[in-house]
């Protein structure tokens, strides 16, 4: 198992549209897509920063987690995401490894892309996620 | 002004070599390079992952910023550091934007980097770092 790429920075936001203006304005930097993902309770916007996205997530479900993050640390850096060649392994991978998985099978992401989550007590304080890009 | 590319996204650690470790084993990919940056107190490793690194942060000073985080939140995601082209360009540009900017000339980073840092009450809760590779 190899990481592939560094697929996105996660941001979380309580005001996307005002996240979204500020990147532009300061950063020279515009979102490719934005879409609300159902299952993970968040509307995303992509933003492409050379190999790599920063993905600004603002919540839809005020009970989820992204929410709940907001509640407890206020806006901020929410996760890192890698690229993987084959989840399935990885996920295996980490298993054999003994790693605190969140999701131990892919669920969907934006984007159709298949993804999981490593839980942040796993390693190095961090919420990772792993993502398949088809 | 434009970011070029996500330069690197740094965790802080309170181990460098259990993180190190932990990174070879669980996804397959090691620094090519370690250092002490005596200017902001810390050590830090750098790991390819495609078109960025991961930067792993451990404190050499207990008094300095990284320490301070850890101490506040524990191990985990400490900001995220985009390249430009022209790190003054840059600086001005958000000058003239109001952000709020914790340097406002230049300083040296790890691997002879020129670098900056923008508060993270600037926008979306987030530290960023603006770094110019020569």
């Amino acid at each position: 198992m190899k990481l592939l790429n560094t697929d996105h920075v996660a941001i979380a936001v309580r005001d996307l549209d005002a996240a979204i203006a500020g990147y532009k304005d300061r950063y020279g930097v515009a979102p490719i897509s934005r879409e609300v993902v159902e299952e993970q309770g968040v509307e995303e916007a992509m933003i492409p920063v050379g190999g790599s996205f920063v993905q600004l997530l603002m919540p839809t479900d005020p009970g989820g987690p992204v929410a709940r993050f907001l509640d407890r640390h206020g806006e901020g850096l929410h996760h890192v995401a890698f690229a993987v060649a084959d989840i399935e392994a990885a996920l295996e991978h980490l298993s054999e490894m003994g790693a605190r998985l969140i999701d131990s099978v892919p669920r969907r992401g934006g984007g159709g892309a298949r993804i999981a989550f490593v839980h942040p007590a796993d390693w190095a304080g961090t919420l990772v996620e792993l993502v398949e890009r088809t």
